[in-house]
């Protein structure tokens, strides 16, 4: 599991010619830290005007904030499981033509599941930025570079799980599915621009 | 030591209320994250063109990113001592009129400190997406999304750093510090538009 890994050890994975863990898990992480970073902002004693209205929104921004941010943390090594399996069904044998067909087959299941974890935290990172402006709106007024450093985190994230859903998606041959996905890919882009 | 830490314990530390760690150390963690895959294209065996020049281009990347890469990755932990000390001089005593002049002294050595560590990953992060384009030219052309995506983290990390010099270059008195710091910022960030 990377997210049991040290900091600097992610560092080094990340550094190494390996296949994974590469982008994916890395726009993942992103998105991570910067929900995070919008819970610790929700979460200090003093708001934007320390009135109720402001707790309430805070209390609200922090509920949903910590379900996206446990989906994104565990996206940090779901997208490496993913594309490691990409790896291996491409690795398959395709001597006969049993072969090549059960290698295909695995190749598209394998491709699926790499572009629904980037799909998913495309998503997750969306959501997780229509609350950084509750966050910036009701926090404390200190904490703004905060909420300024988590914006552009996820945003970075969700470009990054953008990029790699549009490398997995290339290989999919499902045109039904290509075509939802690359709808909903860009309408996430575009409302988080 | 935040490096030394999982990066669940890292993403909880981010969430809770403490002061620190805050989006000076997420900033340069996600440039570090950057400079990380540039060099894991870098490594790959396969080049664009498979070239001597490819090669060499890589391998002068390579040797800039790992100094940027270290310098980043020390400046998670340095961001969060410098805004600690911010912190610590804070609360020094201000009853006596003594008290109160080393205060205010050890207010601005420990701000021009937490400036320096920000505008030092605002400089290595913009450095690094110099690069960025070399490795995205003569990198393998299968990792060009690991190339956005560090792209993505390096402009995220520049960005938020950038915020966090300006959160604390305002309680900075000295003018000439200050618009040298200024100009710099707008150079550094204007450069990475």
């Amino acid at each position: 599991m990377l997210t049991g890994r040290t900091v600097r050890d992610l560092l080094a994975a990340f550094a190494s010619a390996e296949p994974t863990p590469g982008g994916g898990s890395a726009a993942a992480l992103a998105s991570s830290v910067g929900a995070s970073l919008l819970i610790m902002v929700a979460a200090l004693p003093k708001t934007r005007a320390n009135s109720d209205e402001d707790r309430a929104a805070l209390a609200a921004a922090t509920a949903s904030l910590t379900v996206l941010r446990e989906r994104l943390t565990e996206a940090i090594d779901a997208d490496t499981a993913a594309y490691d399996q990409v790896v291996a069904a491409y690795k398959l044998p395709k001597a006969a033509d049993e072969e090549k067909a059960a290698r295909a087959a695995a190749i598209q299941t394998a491709l699926r599941a790499a572009t629904d974890v980037p799909l998913g935290v495309m998503r997750w990172s969306a959501q997780a930025l229509d609350t950084a402006t509750a966050v910036g709106a009701h926090g404390h007024a200190a904490a703004s570079s905060d909420v300024g450093v988590a914006t552009a985190l996820l945003r970075a994230g969700l470009e990054g799980a953008r990029l790699n859903v549009a490398a997995n998606l290339g290989g999919i041959k499902d045109e039904e599915y290509a075509c939802a996905v690359s709808g909903e890919v860009e309408r996430l882009a575009g409302g988080a621009r």
